[in-house]
């Protein structure tokens, strides 16, 4: 039986995690990371070392509901005792809530469709015990209403560049033109959420944009200005990023 | 003007706070507490040291949406600016989110005629990254109508002793016997949530309560041992305690 072919299992993955503790998705030094804390895990369950494959990065603090990774194991996997096993090794920040076997052309990255993030504020003069992880505080007079005009210039396809920091070695393309399908704001106890629903997004983007959009409602960005950072194209004609904390990586959407 | 006569403020405030990083409400050696955080801020305020009186306290890791405390001091205060500044200076995880002038007869914990707990379960094999401080996890099989059924031998007026850790040396007086006027029981999406109306509780009696209702739904304790339970006037008799991350001050009832 020698030279018989392996055998390989594809993986794909949901995870939630909370950020607060991690810098970030991607495995780095000095700072634990949220895929070198499943890598670590995974390979004491699969007996083996494993590769993780993460649909995209979070950036250091930024929390993920539905952030999507593959692997590949010589094993077929019991789904419930997997997930089991898995989620009592891991920390309770990280929670590994879904698997299935998928077809070997998947591919967390590259077969991804478009993404769902969420900004979360507060607006408040101080903060909230049970939630001040999850969200920016607003302290000053925020103009909800110029917030939600605000959102109509970054919907549809444009030149991102003035809302993309600097600093992705990893990105194999300068371009940086996305789309944003959709931008909801919604508003209910002082509380704002903003969801946002694109094909892909620029290093920072979503936070870059949210930090334009609260410098409009605070009074500090022209609502007629957006269109000329646009036209910069220079990241310093924005907005303050916002606050890691405040953002979510809701969902990674596949054929 | 010597000897004109002093006139003294007293302050009622509403406190929220997450618990997790405190050793309980009360001041005590070798963790921080609550009530020395805010004592802390509130000198630097007052610019005097400011004794804060509880309600009564929470233990360690017990978090509170509705504690009460009051304060006296000689000035009159600036509601907004008091709470605006008191905020700005206490972690962002403690809130003192109201505050009222009350009449010289009030007191905290002696004026109190009721409190309401709630204690949160999340029925799962694993955690849920975004609330795992605030429930206890239960990932054996639940049985949620015999907890419900448990529920009904705690209600009413009662010698709680065998639901009462010994440890309070600050009380005053041994009787046992409180009274629970309601308990009500919600179910959805796998969290339970308890919640308990009384005239007053003992020490971890909540917990005590809760760990014995989880030990009846999980099968350990039959239904109809909780009376012998009661009848034996013995911490011993009953469950396990449960874990303090699921237990939350609700409110502070005066007349």
């Amino acid at each position: 039986m020698k030279n018989s072919p392996i055998v390989m299992y594809k993986y794909k993955i949901l995870i939630a995690y909370d950020g607060t503790q991690y810098g970030g998705w991607q495995i780095q030094p000095n700072a634990p990371s949220i895929q070198q804390t499943i890598e670590d895990q995974l390979q004491i369950i699969l007996k083996t070392p494993t590769k993780v494959i993460g649909s995209g990065r979070t950036d250091a603090g930024v929390h993920a509901k539905g952030q999507v990774a593959h692997f590949i194991c010589e094993q077929p996997l019991d789904f419930n005792k997997f997930l089991y096993s898995l989620n009592s090794l891991l920390p309770p920040d990280i929670s590994v809530y879904q698997i299935e076997l998928v077809d070997d052309s998947f591919h967390a990255r590259f077969s991804a469709k478009g993404k769902i993030y969420s900004y979360h504020l507060f607006l408040n003069k101080f903060h909230e015990p049970f939630e001040q992880k999850y969200y920016a505080l607003i302290s000053k007079p925020f103009d909800i209403d110029a917030f939600t005009q605000a959102k109509r210039h970054f919907i549809g396809t444009h030149d991102f560049k003035s809302f993309a920091n600097e600093g992705h070695k990893g990105s194999a393309n300068n371009c940086s033109i996305r789309t944003i399908h959709s931008i909801d704001v919604s508003y209910s106890e002082q509380k704002v959420v903003v969801t946002f629903y694109g094909n892909g997004f620029l290093y920072k983007m979503v936070r870059n944009i949210v930090g334009t959009m609260i410098e409009v409602a605070t009074g500090k960005i022209p609502l007629n200005q957006i269109e000329h950072i646009f036209a910069a194209k220079d990241r310093r004609y924005a907005g303050l990023v916002a606050p890691a904390k405040g953002l979510f990586l809701e969902k990674v959407l596949y054929e």
